[in-house]
């Protein structure tokens, strides 16, 4: 019934809300996607797994697995719905990760730290337990429940002039780590994600994805590593608002019987639509986002919890909470 | 013509932008209200006086000058348009504050330094060449060309539990300024104003007015000396965006005859549009801004600059660039 | 046996230390002084109780209640440490102020926010639950178990050019408190007590204490309102070290017989000590001192700490760490 | 006739401090090293080349040219000293670079991004003037005037968990700079030099210099490039200033004719000043710093120097202070 959507506009990086755009639509289960859901007091987990090329498509998404941990309370704030979203984030990511004992991971924090609703990934990073250099300097009896853990911050291709990618690849290839965890950023198709949602997918970095326009991905065939991505979606795109202005308009027009579907296609048709949003939204401005005012703490505080919920999955002698003071 | 937007609903703190709006509509002009136009390379200067209480209503501003600088090359950046932007917001205040030799000012940085874009205030002052207290404890030839300035950044409600205003008013009776300079981050109506438009206005701050909602204002009659706010436009609110995509929508299917003004007032009426809205945007946010995503070096910019503005409108001594290392 | 110091020349901000300098002589009670102490898992707290002016004037402090929490682990890091030491501010602090049900509270964080080690204070100021405008508008059954809390961080003296104290009186003047909560980063004569200590004392904040070295004071004398502060140091003075070392050396060669105390006093008289030292250390810099190179991460760690503290020890339906998000 | 103090104990990451101190006690010639000096009206250029290994075991720098520029009225402020150190910057940068229009170059900012006084290396990347990304994209009539600059703040081992000279080499490695520039805070021997000075060397970054104590280096050798190294002093370390202070007592006692330096040399053998120095400062803390308490400040402006001279450098188009807007 939408008039100005149509599948292959859904812009999100979330597998959660391509996949309840096209559910809504049709009530039925979409051919080569698998969903699993589970519950704990604050939160709520979907697993969407994308089996083949033909869910790929559907979802504008490549085959893999989607966990989404959805917890409105999160802005509610307090220790108590922190530590239980980090809990389940170390109980996901360790399925997901599937790691030896001995294994060496990097987290990449992707992103631009001077801008605050994309410096998620840099954030995290400050936040990390590092101790890949202790393991060849430190006394054995302080590695034990460790795991080999390097991070990196590589910033944005307008702070450096090299693709993320690039600078990824290099230490990739010369640290050999079993695993990439990549934390970027995300933008929403709706405000109510903002701060509340993770996304967890083994499926890597795609280009176009996250707050900052990756040019280039990050990927198991690109890096010849296994790479989990975890997202927090921190922004909506002003022209995703407009859009959704204009959508929830026309609908409610047509419901009234106003004008027809038919009427509304020949008066704007899809490339007038376009037009219309430059109108409101400034040429030079493609990088336009809808933020709550409070977004510096909103990043404060979930980059903490991120980065808690990664120390306690990477190292098992840790326990949420307890990882911040390895940090130099 | 407006379908959506009546007289009543402009929501913005420039009074230019509420003067266009009337304008645009009668392109006739509005009576109490005095317009004013000036250029340099690189500025338009308007200064719109409203000289009585119908001109107020008319523009929902209170009787004053307002003078609005605008510089839409600002966001390109580089020093040179930043100094010419600097040297005129000094000769406007200069004008404005009409200052003697010997006079105290007080400079006030409105809103929250926690939150990038409600930040300007607290960041000018940062910036500013604060001399009050040399004139106690320095020699009598340091003083020359210097006129006595503090300044405050009283923080927001929510972070002191203490209306700014009774915080300004406070210091206010201590030192007796001659004149109060409150600077504030304002909202635009237009995104092409965000981080390019400067407003002074000797009417003072106005409750409700800027980003963060001020209930109380800081005005002459609530302070008992003259006030003269400079403000900067750092954020569109979110439901200004939507508000407008509407207006744009209704006004295209209007013209291509598709419906007709009355019967979208039938299917749609004033209290539908704000329930439509309201869809969009989560009800617990009513703060939710749009915002260009170097909105972190956008206001770093433009603080150095109004800071600069000031200091060499305030200290005769002084040209722009000199006085930042008085500062401690 | 000290060469170079004399009593008079202590100059520390923590009672303890002053005690400890004398007693260390002495070996004897210190007349008009009290000392208490008890110890928690990971904490020691003393309590000097200067009772009269006798020994007001031997410890160059005004007659009051001294308490010291001493926490050497605390630079090891972690929660568990950091949510006893919060634990034990709190039981002092609720103790020392002795605080009826429906008390306001003013607390002031000074200090530079710009000037990392002397930031302890407006960093306090940034996390504390804030309640002052709640009780104004919120509905009862939000103000149950909470105490009306205001905050205020009013600079320095090089940024304001307005005292501080003559911030503090204003909105003293304005919400009447019962207690206002000064919170300072001092200056500590020993590099270990840099972040490991805690000192609250009823006495108030005196001119010349302070990293920043305030001119006036807040004390119940000048803001006619009991106030207690609570202070960390976070700096050695570099002339402490440096005096430090001179001493050290003295000392030593006296031991080894060397040279002779009167030899010494011949050669190097008071007057000549503070010349050698003014050779070591640039004369426009009174301001230089010995910080640890994490000295970022440690204000940013026991910030949180005391606004922990303080959360709980004011509000009683709020433990440690709960009470972040009513802070806008 | 220094008493503590040998030859082979000095500590500094500044060639013209290592000449000086050799200089001072012999007034003649060093072999193996040429001095040159030129003045600008607020600068003193001197420039360094150790010519061969007897030099540069002598300077305990290698082999290469070291140029120091000095400009005490730098702390002063105001742009006019700050615009005339860039350009001397640029200058001696220039001349020691000898690039090719065609050049693309590598500019690593060494640090921690999360302690002020390591922070000067990131600092300088956030300003730089970014290009080789546009080189690929742009339109040739943007690139015009513009050499390939690329950027990258890898951070520190305690960070990463991974050599910054690992992390650097990948990059190069893909990108093949004809020339890496690495900017570094350091640490002076004497406080006077902190934000007043900046050393050029074509020799590189070498092991255990600068703020952070690299172990390993950013050399020719190890990168296959020309390395240009750019350090500011920011900090001095404590155990510097303690030395100076025996060291200059030491020296007072023997003109006083109070000791002998073989009485000292008995009673105070070298390992036992070792241990003295202990006795003030901690175990735990070998990275304790002086600083002046305005290093946040200094850390802000100098990094904006720095950063305009190597825009200029390297940009033939640019001027000092145009370059900003290029940056994301």
């Amino acid at each position: 019934m939408a008039f100005i959507h149509t599948g292959s506009t859904i812009r999100t990086d979330l597998a959660l809300e391509a996949h309840e755009a096209l559910y809504t639509r049709n009530h039925q289960r979409i051919p080569g996607v698998d969903t699993l859901t589970r519950s704990t007091i604050n939160t709520t987990v979907t697993k969407v797994q994308i089996t083949n090329t033909d869910g790929a498509r559907r979802l504008g998404k490549p085959p893999g697995n989607y966990v989404t941990i959805e917890s409105p309370k999160l802005r509610l704030g307090g220790h108590v719905i922190a530590d239980e979203v980090a809990q389940v984030l170390t109980e996901e990511l360790s399925a997901l990760a599937q790691l030896p004992d001995k294994a060496t991971i990097l987290v990449v924090g992707l992103g631009n730290w001077n801008a605050t609703p994309d410096a998620l990934g840099p954030r995290v990073v400050d936040s990390l337990m590092v101790t890949r250099h202790l393991f060849e300097y430190a006394p054995q009896e302080l590695q034990g429940g460790l795991r080999s853990v390097a991070a990196l911050a590589p910033g944005v291709l307008g702070l450096t002039g090299i693709e993320t990618e690039e600078i990824v690849r290099g230490v990739v290839h010369h640290i050999h780590p079993d695993l990439v965890i990549a934390v970027d950023a995300l933008a929403a198709r709706s405000l109510h994600r903002v701060g509340t949602t993770i996304q967890l997918a083994d499926s890597g970095i795609h280009p176009g994805s996250g707050v900052g326009n990756k040019r280039l991905g990050l990927t198991e065939e690109s890096l010849n590593t296994r790479v989990i991505a975890i997202g927090v979606p921190t922004v909506v795109h002003a022209s995703t608002l407009a859009q959704d202005a204009l959508e929830i308009f026309s609908t409610t027009l047509i419901q009234h019987n106003v004008v027809s579907p038919k009427e509304l296609e020949v008066a704007l048709p899809s490339e007038q639509q376009s037009k219309l949003l430059q109108q409101l939204l400034p040429a030079r401005w493609e990088d336009l986002f809808v933020t709550p005012k409070e977004i510096d703490a909103l990043i404060a505080d979930i980059s903490q919890i991120i980065a808690g919920g990664i120390n306690a999955a990477l190292h098992p002698r840790i326990t949420a909470g307890q990882g911040e003071h390895y940090v130099q």
